[in-house]
């Protein structure tokens, strides 16, 4: 019966991919504890593991302690038996970088990008792509990217990223045909929750976060039961354009009032500017257009009022659009990362206190705020990890086999 | 080899489920077009369906429209094979209904609460299950439950439904000794999602769909990918208790300016009465206390100014809320149910209008924006068809077979 031999196979691959999910999730870890984890029988897991190790993708590392009885040999991933590379165009410059299977960065390269687009910049990731694959980290299983902008993962399309001027550019087949390895494409945002949610902490993979970037633009990116949710058009956490405030300032976007013009670092430094004059006693107003994020956080250190304004009026509009997002997702673990981080645990306790203010109280009591600690990183090493989550396969050298 | 034994048995109950699922999802299916969307061989789903059509759940309806070759047999669900119970409290009354598989309604107890709660409302439950589950409808295979509040659903409790004074009720154990039948407990609004979701209207069977239920309160129901999404903490979708406008009126829940303040029947109703006086042309002015949904509907259809600022400032606020809905989830087809349908298609617009303004372009227009088709009773079907939805084998009379 060709249907239950197709069944056998599938089997065998889904509990390779299995064992290797458990191998990579723990740092160290028996046979034992994985056929626990799993549910597959002893004798499966040792199968596999034999194989792994075989593949050189395994490694023993000792005895574990003991709980009664022999001490288990624990198994640990063998970080650098294989490579990824992880580009994050999210920025002001091009990063990219060599990662290993421990989300260690091997090796990075960055590249300016002063306001070139469209064809142009394709040539600077090719640049960039080519030195990267050319510095002899093998075998090298993967590449991917995080953009900006509008992305559909599935066909590997850049939908629209207004300010790279690219529209429906394929560009997980162009570098596919280029480089001939696997490419996925992600937006940045949601590349960097997936960054933080496999290197950033320790949660259980099946759990879910929400991470909020707040740069120049705000994204959120969503994981449900460890899996990044995009919803029907790829655009799922997009909130910087939601309007928060009515006849507010205008947006890159063309509307008035988005998140984006009040809560971003942009718009900090922006408002701080347009207020200096407001506000003669502060150590800003001297030379208004001289204001940068960074003397912005040194006022606000020093509880600076015009810095307290801009800051906590950010503090309070994320904190209103977080007790919208919960509302709608009551997940219970939000993750806060990008250039708004430098105004620290202040900061943060007020987007917290905007957030209970404006959510029933439950919700915002069941839900965790907190920084993210990988910066810029997160969204490097969630784009190469992202192939992965969706399929250990890609580890195989021979998957065929 | 005890794994690849119980990797069988599972194999063969998977596979019908999976049969069944098709079969319940068409009106009218062939064989061939099983296989073709379960991707299981012929062999495999002509055994699956002999077994149901001998346990009665399938039948044989005659043959379908040939494309060359010979016409298929088409199978259909027998929909008065099993029957389940579903029972909505979310309204000022409480109502059950016995329902067949293809969701028609046989039999319908409704009771007024007029105000009881604790122990009185669950004698309730009692009683209009006692009545249902005695009148004969055999085999009855489930019982679902429409509840306001929050819900463990895992767990068939009720964690808090304020209107009912109930705290912490395992009403799912409660009923399941009582009735020894399998009961699943959810929020109303979540209920209502599914209710729409299943028998609603025409939507493939793995969609996202947004159900916005608005009567006395505001609430959504999610279903991503055909499955209800309920978050980490079972709340997912309460939007009604987010503050959209602040110092606003205040609300039950403790807050000022909540969604339902504004944009629930109760709140249209509400803010007439108090706005009656400003617009003294109005015909609602001469008797404030007596304005009701159904005078205020009234006035809307003439275009009266005070109804036009009551029922206009209703979808504005509706409208920006589901900017950020759509915003976290991209979700593309939202459905509006509840009281509030009664101010028709200019207010539905009024609502999209809102939405469109609120959102980023894109979104907006990817967006589907719909009333729903069965009212009240999407709760009660919903409530029933949840426990199919999470598995058919609620329907193997037995499945250890
Ligand atoms: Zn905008
Ligand atoms: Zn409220």
């Amino acid at each position: 019966m060709p249907h239950t031999k197709a069944t056998h196979q599938q089997t065998k691959l889904l509990n390779r991919d299995l064992v290797l999910k458990m191998i990579f999730e723990h740092d160290e870890i028996s046979r034992a504890e994985v056929a626990r984890l799993t549910k597959l029988t002893r004798a499966t897991v040792s199968d596999m593991v034999a194989s792994l190790i075989g593949e050189g993708l395994v490694e023993e590392i000792g005895f574990g302690s003991s709980i009664g009885g022999k001490a288990p040999i624990l198994l640990r991933l063998v970080a650098d038996s294989r490579y990824l590379i992880g580009l994050n165009l999210g920025q002001d410059k091009f990063i990219g970088a060599v990662v290993n299977l421990r989300g260690e960065i091997k090796e990075t390269i960055e590249m300016p990008v002063d306001g070139i687009d469209g064809e142009e910049a394709l040539q600077l990731v090719y640049h960039i792509l080519d030195q990267l694959t050319g510095k002899g980290w093998q075998p090298l299983v993967g590449i991917g990217i995080g953009t900006p902008g509008l992305v559909n993962t599935q066909e590997g399309v850049v939908v629209n990223a207004v300010n790279l001027d690219w529209r429906d550019l394929p560009l997980a087949s162009l570098l596919e045909a280029r480089y001939n390895l696997p490419v996925s494409i992600l937006n940045d945002s949601q590349a960097t929750a997936i960054g933080e949610f496999v290197y950033g902490r320790t949660l259980s993979s099946d759990g879910s976060l929400i991470v909020i970037t707040a740069r120049h633009g705000i994204g959120a990116g969503i994981l449900i039961s460890g899996r990044l949710f995009q919803g029907d058009g790829g655009g799922a956490g997009e909130i910087g354009h939601v309007v928060v405030q009515e006849n507010g300032s205008l947006c890159r976007c063309g509307k008035h009032g988005c998140l984006e013009t009040l809560a971003s670092a942009s718009a900090v430094v922006r408002r701080a500017r347009a207020l200096a004059g407001d506000y003669p006693g502060s150590s800003l107003a001297a030379s208004s257009s001289a204001i940068t994020l960074d003397t912005v956080r040194q006022a606000w250190d020093a509880q600076d009022p015009l810095a307290e304004q801009v800051v906590l009026d950010s503090a309070r509009y994320l904190g209103a659009s977080l007790a919208g997002l919960i509302s709608v997702l009551n997940i219970h673990r939000i993750v806060i990362t990008g250039d708004m981080e430098c105004f620290g645990k202040r900061w943060l306790q007020a987007v917290g206190e905007s957030m209970t203010a404006h959510a029933l109280a439950r919700m915002a009591q069941e839900t965790i705020l907190e920084f993210g600690t990988l910066n810029f990183k997160a969204c490097i090493l969630g784009a190469s990890a992202y192939m992965l989550l969706e399929s250990y396969s890609l580890l195989f050298l021979n998957p065929a086999e």
